[in-house]
């Protein structure tokens, strides 16, 4: 009863201000955002059907209380969310979380499973990888390297595509020569979208099924498709002998918003 | 309430002038039909048994939120519907739209699954891709070109089956000439069924788990089978390693009809 | 209210009648089941557990309604039915339908799941093919055309088994020489079964994700069996890219049977 | 009304006695165990959820029901129970059918599942097979084929396991002498294993996706795994192209106890 | 009635009496995580979402029985458990069973499953393993065999991998001087991590669709990472056909934490 009534008074008062203070960011998220050694974890879900069963003002609590949990743990972590109703099959929302430890990204989305709408989500997929200093860089021409360093220009409102990856045995075997010579093929090709398509590499293996996540943002969509078609054609592709499966599209979408859809 | 009358209303006097007056398309329609750089989704749904829990009347009116919506958002993008139900297990109706952002696909098709009626709605299947100018026809000797000129002759109603496509890795690294060779093969195969099967092609790589999409329709489903079993005859077909997985088979309907259907 | 009325007096009067004068085959069933250019259907369905909830009143109406449907379409279709209860693990029956289009098919078909008996119905399986006239036999030797004239011997109550195939993409390239005398080595194979085991072709590249399906009914099952194993023997058969996934097997059984389990 | 008078007094006083006159094993029990041309199916269910929300009464007369049902049928075949729940994720209970026809099993089997415990029973693997004659033990040395006589210790309390098989194309094209030297090298691994390992063939090519169902029967769990280890280092191992999936692992339990798991 | 007196007493007083004395590992827990002969259980489990609609209470009491049950079986084997909720898409928690017999871990896990709680649990993934003894290890080199014996330094709070994988056909085929080699390239890659990362090996052939279980426990996720990368880089990874699928990825917990996340 009493927590009732504190949820009512969320309710009354609570929204739109935490609506207005989350995320609260950590001084630390840059370092978060940038750093190699972060663990970057894609959580998507779906809603069940039984959750439309509830009340209109249960909804309104129930989100309430996530808003809340997101806010208690934005301190330690950024938290980045997707909406991919609309655009796959599979999911209705994606979160990114990083975190410098899996514990505690394992302890926030399972306090979030616990909410009484967690209760109502199913996990779909749930992808880890590790930030990593880039491996084969440091072999690139000075060319190369200087063009690595524009920055992408992605505004605010922009698509995000989850591609997982894994490589065949053989590309594991190849001596560190013949693979940078091939990444760099790679990378060659890759040069022409660095502008205005942001890209981000998470190292999974042994964490999930994969050994890659590669993770992209853009407002120019065609020109992400043209990436992957041009990276398509480089020999380094024959060595992915599983490339999505599954695929990930949405846009990036503050999670006030896709949290506002679940509680009309 | 308020709803409730306004939705009564729209039960007594508005299903057949929504039926009427929808789709209201755009001056632009033929645009997103024939331009490249459009975005072209299929999404195939399936009803969930709840929904026949609910009265007749609470499902007719459903039934008009969806018209509405479907009327509300007809200005900026090309919605196509098909019934797949009696013809594939896995969905009961798909619809195919045609818009020049993403974006805007999502922004509807978020919507439509947010409607009461949408909440019964089980997405099963969603497949996007962008069109582009023919990659291999200007190769193509003038003979060949003037014959793909010729209008294919379908009528209102007719089938239409999708089959998404994911090349070999292997694909990819052939030069263009090879390539070039290999589609000039397969498009004389196709010729003879160019007058009775009208295609159509997406790019889907990175969008989906799939790199092309393509989009078939039909008076002569013999003669689609023919072009199938014609094209599988070619080198080229060699070079997919997926072909269908899902293939969706249906016929071309008015979403009017379809949502009748539910609505009874 | 009135509808309750009539399905009442159905119920009353109705299911023996129904029972006794369904199927009314029209003039044509012969021709639909030995042309070429008929599409042949197979759709398997599992009734959902919620079918058991109703009063057996309602089950007996809502059974009564299907058997009134199909009286309805038979005069333009073959409608045979199976019962795969009992040896298979994923549906309850499934209906061969012979129809000249696969739009009647459809009509059939999705006014089956409309019914209050199909809305408890989970489509499992739905496999389309056409058949077409023997490829290879007009190369055939003379006593081997001679051979494949026995009408084989198969009585009114066996098993039927529905086996699709997608050949590899080597088996379309080969020349159809190569392809005839394979061909040979398999119906050579094939004939020691001819007399107890009835086979069947559907072609449908293109209609679905397989090449070809395969129907053979017979009383004698271990034939049956040996049959298989002497076609896994041939060459033939490695250009086999799939075979089964799903292997269909049930028993030749009349409708109302079947229908009459789920009434009870 | 009547029914359940009369289930209520299979309730009073049946329970016992069914278990204690069931199975009444039919005099040709050991032909159905022995003889070749019989047909083998495996059965796993798995009880849905809605099973537990029957008052405990129900459960216990549903379970009633299903005792008087294997009672009843089994004059005319051999049924064996196996409890998989807590070794398996996908099933809670297996049955063995030896039948002289599948029809007789398919009759057992869809009545089983016409119950109102069947209704709670959800069929997740349905394998069939056919006992053969021994077609390589001819060719085997006399030592050999002395060494196959030696009958196997099994005692009545002990582990059970189900592996299906598909062999590739190739084993199929490999002519009977080649075959016949592998199954002699696979024999002469299995040798040590015959006395606390028994085996049973059955062969299934057409009737479901596989070639053949291994079963195993052992007290010595660890003799198993040793035999599989031994059998996976034979050269005819790589002509199985699927070896499991699934894999079921149960013990041997009187059906009596498997179902009081369920009344209770 | 009794039951519920029972149960409310041991909800009242019994708590966290249960939660102290648990677990009572017999005197052979030492033997049974270290011996060769002994049978490893993984079991992941869901909970399904009806359980949240009991009461707080009758949850309360649902988690005292597995409690009690626990207590009950924790003197003939041990029982370890794995939060995977948070981290892995597909389960909640994941229980390790060592036992003698894995009958008896069949006792304990369908007693589980009966339980009020264990109604509400779906088992998604079932894996069964043997510890033997090092079988390439004698091969190896002193300094190896000595490198081997550093004990690993993991702490009580660490994280918990599951790796099952299946191996190719040629695997088995290569000699056991080939196989001893590639083994000793594949410790040599692991060395650096013996500290930091804790492994075990469970043998599975015929027990599961897998021939190994690889169980790593670490406090550096980062360390375990890399130790994957470094195993993927020997030539022994190309014999793997099937590695991961599932990967579980869990933190140890003490059952007791998990159950409460699910009395709240």
């Amino acid at each position: 009863m009493n927590m009732w009534t504190v949820a009512k008074t969320m309710l009354t008062v609570g929204l739109f201000v935490l609506a207005a203070v989350w995320p609260v960011r950590a001084a630390d998220t840059d370092k978060l955002l940038t750093d190699s050694g972060v663990y970057g974890t894609f959580a998507a879900f779906k809603m069940d059907h039984d959750w439309w069963d509830l009340t209109g003002e249960a909804r309104v609590i129930a989100v309430s209380e996530v808003k809340g949990l997101i806010d208690q743990f934005s301190h330690k972590m950024v938290i980045e969310s997707y909406l991919l109703r609309g655009l796959s099959d599979d999911a209705d929302f994606m979160l990114r979380v990083h975190a410098s430890a899996l514990s505690d990204t394992q302890q926030f989305l399972s306090s979030l499973q616990g909410t009484r709408l967690g209760r109502h989500l199913v996990a779909t997929t749930y992808l880890h990888g590790l930030t990593r200093k880039a491996a084969y860089v440091p072999g690139f021409s000075d060319q190369m390297k200087k063009d690595l360093q524009a920055p992408s220009e992605v505004g605010s409102k922009s698509y995000a595509i989850v591609i997982p990856i894994r490589k065949g045995a053989e590309w594991w075997t190849l001596d560190q020569d013949t693979r940078s010579a091939l990444m760099q093929e790679h990378t060659q090709a890759a040069l022409p979208y660095l502008k205005t398509v942001k890209r981000k590499l998470y190292h999974s293996s042994g964490l999930d099924d994969f050994d890659f996540i590669t993770y992209f943002e853009t407002e120019k969509l065609e020109d992400f498709h043209s990436l992957i078609r041009a990276l398509e054609q480089v020999k380094e592709y024959r060595h992915n002998r599983r490339f999505g499966h599954p695929t990930l599209l949405g846009t990036v979408r503050p999670l006030d918003d896709i949290l506002e859809m679940f509680a009309r």
